[in-house]
């Protein structure tokens, strides 16, 4: 049932990351940068927090991948995530961008609708309404006001990808990952995740860290997630409190061994 | 002993938490962002950090309570502090500000005391210096300084509410809240609380949480303390080294079931 | 083999911290905040976090040392930086500096040599490559390019050290501390904390309350450095992964006795 190529790759990229240990740059809010970092080294990657406008195209020249997060933003951290990332376009550094809370507030709807109309960006992870907010009003993607059903959410998903020319990751129960014309999906996670601040910002960098050992983005993205979620698989069976297992999925991403990763990788490839 | 009516109500304010998840808008310093966001899923509510001056006013119309925590306060975060703030009056949603630090410098004596005079502001809660800090220097309440027992610092706190039009919790081994008219005392808590940076502003977003569901300043107050007591008691019965402490304190205020809290509650109506 | 006088300072040191509980003011980085702040409250101090340019004057008036970290700067952050720092000179408030990633942009190692210029530091720590990027192009420090082994990084610590007359502490698997005439070598330590975000500027924040208590910087940071690492030791022997050794590390720096430093100090006297 599900894809032994995928899931045989997502082991691959894991080892990838753990052998080259990508450096991965962050503009990031305030409230996940520690648990991030801490991720990124968890799963084997090297992390770096920089969001000041005379530094962020030095720093992001060093990178393997930049991680873009409107989490806690102002106008003037986005001035340093376009001026980071038309650097990292410029050398081809692969670029996250998590849209946190767009839709929610008008600064950060525009805000992430400007990144992703000024920027060349491989992959951008949220959930449904965060995501679905990047459509165009008069575009022929439906607004998520619009939506009444996965099904729909998911056509959505595929012409908004198709529009902004980009991998598009909508996270949730079962993760959907698309770029228009491909489509995967990722049945790994538990529920106790939503219990716990920054899991979603946590699978975005995860997503860059995978994108720096691998260039085709829905790969990188399928197999990240389904590494991921195998992880807070795992932490689950450690606790059922949100603190210890806030701790115990920093744990597992350690401890993961890439052949667990290959045997219970959950990808369903749609098309 | 102690009042079992407040009990009751600290065990209803808890289920009407967990049942409506309010959303709870933090503009808070950077240390705690973390912990207090992962203590707000941990009881059941849904926080929200956002400081943009662009956005806060949108932000805290979605929200059913506003914390304010001027523990790493700029200038400009209080200007967002008091945009937020004023929108949040217009809506009637409930406000709770946390002092950090005031007594210890003037920029955060004079941002705390131009918070509590241009804002209507529903709670205050810190330790006796930081709330005593907050009289002006000819009001009839004594000043930080002329404090000399317990005794005087309880009578400062109720001359003090009645000047602000607020509700004041001093939170210490025994918590102190008042109107000025009405007086509670929580008996609930634990010393290796002092252990753990930020239990002090967590105890503040869970004033907020129930703030949010419960409009009466004084009892959700002394309820939300009393809940958070609890859960500093059963975290102490795990641990007694302080790592260990700050998840076992999250851990507790999840797993801390309704009834626990009508029978923990340690309550006192003093008038 | 190891030196019994340090190995018995480090444990008076670590006597004092906990009882006199110095305040120690950090202008840090978003990342560690949170960890630091539990970590110097674990060993016994009290930590205060405050960058407003308004108010570090009058912080590090309160002080008992201060930490400086180029962590997640701004060039305005580097202005409180300087400003905090002026006025911790004149009331003789020991200063440590942790160039976070000095080296890699501009802006770092401009503005960590901005810092050691303008003010009298006390101790500077970091890995070998952010403490030798403090030299001067044309200084008989060799930059830290040309340093081919650990041989040659000691010398040109030594002598850096003796240009900037300050005491250098660089860290690794083996500790060097030097102020360009005495040399410290601290052999505690666990490669575990290289698994965990911030542990370097942990080691920081260990140096700054030992500076409150020790006026010696280079005994002060070996002792500091050798408690830290012992910590780190006794942390490794609860977990192999890294989320639960973040904490595990937290609660050795509470429970190590005074008495196990002293008798798990691994202080080399080199000169």
């Amino acid at each position: 049932m599900f894809d032994q190529d995928l899931a045989q790759k997502a082991s691959h990229n894991l080892k990838k990351v753990r052998e080259k240990k990508p450096l991965v740059h962050n503009i990031t809010n305030y409230v996940v940068m520690n648990y991030t970092a801490n991720a990124l080294l968890a799963c084997g990657a090297s992390p770096v927090m920089a969001h000041a406008t005379e530094e962020v195209e030095e720093m992001v020249s060093l990178a393997g991948a930049l991680v873009l997060n409107i989490g806690t933003l102002t106008p003037q951290w986005v001035e340093a995530m376009l001026r980071a990332g038309r650097k990292a376009n410029a050398l081809k550094v692969p670029i996250v961008l998590d849209p946190v809370g767009s839709g929610a507030t008008l600064l950060r709807t525009d805000s992430a609708k400007r990144l992703t109309r000024e920027l060349s960006i491989q992959v951008v992870r949220g959930n449904a309404s965060e995501v679905l907010s990047l459509a165009k009003k008069d575009a022929r993607t439906k607004g998520v006001d619009s939506i009444h059903s996965v099904e729909e959410a998911q056509e959505a998903a595929i012409a908004l990808a198709g529009d902004l020319k980009t991998t598009l990751a909508i996270t949730g129960r079962v993760d959907l990952i698309t770029d228009g014309k491909r489509i995967c999906k990722v049945h790994n996670g538990h529920e106790m995740m939503g219990r716990v601040t920054g899991t979603g910002c946590t699978a975005t960098v995860m997503i860059g860290a995978f994108l720096a050992v691998d260039p085709d983005p829905v790969e990188a993205t399928t197999t990240a997630l389904a590494y991921f979620g195998l992880a807070g698989e795992k932490a689950a069976t450690q606790t059922e409190n949100p603190g210890s297992y806030q701790i115990a999925l920093l744990d597992a991403l350690f401890s993961i061994h890439e052949e667990d990763l290959r045997k219970g990788a959950k990808i369903e490839v749609v098309r």
